[in-house]
């Protein structure tokens, strides 16, 4: 089965995010005000083929906690959808 | 009332996405079958004061067009929920 898989990484509440800082900066600076707080994470959509979603979900899992995130200073969350089932001819 | 902004933004499909291909590459480095693509693109949250939703969506909007996303080659998606309402006296 083919599944898309959405991973939010985010940092931790407590860690310092000047990306966001700076982004809020600019955005006042260009006259949008009411901006309380930027929180600058990645987003990534992966495609993969696995034999159920619970695999699927557990590798997805691994790949965050080996590369796709910092356990230190980020946190993450997955979300799984099945796009497509291989049919037997 | 304040908002809370969940802003995706993503390389255009058409765009070609290094990052992506890099995360890809290390994902099948490390042992990590069956990754048919990643895309990487930016996980933004922004929290704002706005009178209403339509106000802070078309601002939000607004935003994403002049700093957050580069309309060039990223497309991006903006989800919006109320997490408080300011209760006057």
């Amino acid at each position: 089965m083919t599944f898309r898989a959405e991973v939010f990484v985010t940092p931790k509440a407590v860690v310092n995010d000047p990306q966001g800082l700076t982004i809020r900066q600019g955005l006042r600076s260009l006259g949008f005000e009411g901006v309380q707080e930027v929180r600058a994470g990645k987003y990534l959509v992966l495609t993969l083929e696995s034999p159920d979603r619970d695999t699927a979900l557990a590798r997805l899992d691994d790949m965050a906690r080996t590369l796709l995130a910092n356990a230190v200073i980020e946190d993450y969350r997955i979300e799984i959808t099945a796009v497509r089932e291989t049919v037997a001819p």
